[in-house]
């Protein structure tokens, strides 16, 4: 790490600052860069009805025609057992997480063997809809049913692209605005950052689609 | 939209009902529902030089070693400049985004066309740092300098996933904890929901690594 001085007060790190990192250093770091996270529970069931959950922070908006999520899995254990799950089934869940449920939602992502059900050992709900095969979290206020479509393999450090189609949604009454909008921040949805960070929101603004020629307004 | 009696006061969107919907009413809907997102400038350059400079809220972390970052570039005006760029130079910049800026960083996903820089058209300062290529964005407070790693095309929604790695990063003194981890809170960095919403946050807290058998505690 050096300083630059043509940056006020600003610390610098180079690439050989990164690479020379001790590995769970540099994971904190890199995975604080990026900026604020989604962060959600993933239902899954094998095809005997065992039920897993974990927390992924690594969810992310690919298109809304079709509708479709996308999520980097590791090569780790509790990430491939939902892995594992998605593919046997074809189909999971995401459900959103508020300071009701954040330590249950975090202590998901340990190392539980493939028999132990998350639910059980965290103390959360499993909730079954409309007979979709995957497991939702009775305790989030935004529940969402996918279907896989695509697995991706990411050469360049072995990490799987899964994209999804959200095939049903369900919201807390009132959240929903006319425009098609939903105030995850009135579901109480919290942010993550980094590995382990959570956030509550407040919102600044919605600005209005940006045109050339004119600023864009609350609203 | 239907009602299921199943989940209290829950409103229910099914595969159907989100086919049906308008166009921008789903793009707004199906991007409200991932969670909160990161917000950031992309800066780039053409070959001669002309500056560009776009917001993405669909950054997400691929892995940390190395250190690589992922983002989805539609096939629209604003980000096939930026796309063009990357290609072109094969660096771009990251740039966090706080409230003394969010106005002129949404400004910059207009239309413009492409000879026109974003940097001109918002007020932005175009910064330039130990021969990097690209431009970071003076008013940002976290700054991060990527090379292009892999492009990959899907052919699913005809977007496309580009891999970039962080080779630099330059952050505000006195936000890095002993740990590795970085409070981009602390820098202001704003969180987006949907596509036009941009909120503060507030740090519930941080917790411990989750292992079997013991709750996380707060760190």
């Amino acid at each position: 790490m050096g300083r630059n001085n043509s940056l006020y007060f600003m610390a610098f790190f180079s690439s050989a600052d990164i690479a020379a990192m001790e590995q769970r250093y540099r994971a904190a770091f890199i995975n604080s860069l990026g900026g604020f996270k989604s962060i959600n529970l993933i239902g899954t069931t094998d095809l005997e009805g065992n039920l897993n959950l974990t927390v992924f922070n690594s969810i992310f908006h690919i298109g809304a025609s079709p509708a479709l999520c996308g999520m980097i899995v590791r090569p780790d254990v509790s990430e491939r057992h939902t892995l594992e799950n998605i593919e046997a089934t074809g189909v999971y869940t995401l459900n959103h997480i508020h300071e009701g449920m954040y330590q249950q939602a975090h202590q998901s992502s340990a190392r539980y063997p493939k028999m132990v059900s998350e639910f059980e050992a965290t103390g959360l709900t499993p909730v079954f809809e409309n007979d979709f095969q995957a497991p939702f979290v009775g305790e989030s206020r935004v529940r969402i049913a996918l279907e896989l479509r695509e697995k991706l393999p990411l050469a360049i450090n072995g990490t799987t692209l899964i994209i999804g189609e959200i095939v049903a949604v369900y919201l807390p009454d009132g959240i929903q605005l006319p425009d098609g909008f939903v105030d995850i921040e009135k579901a109480g949805t919290l942010a993550c950052s980094g590995l382990d960070s959570y956030h509550r929101t407040q919102r600044v603004a919605r600005l209005s689609y940006a045109k050339p020629g004119t600023m864009p307004a609350e609203i």
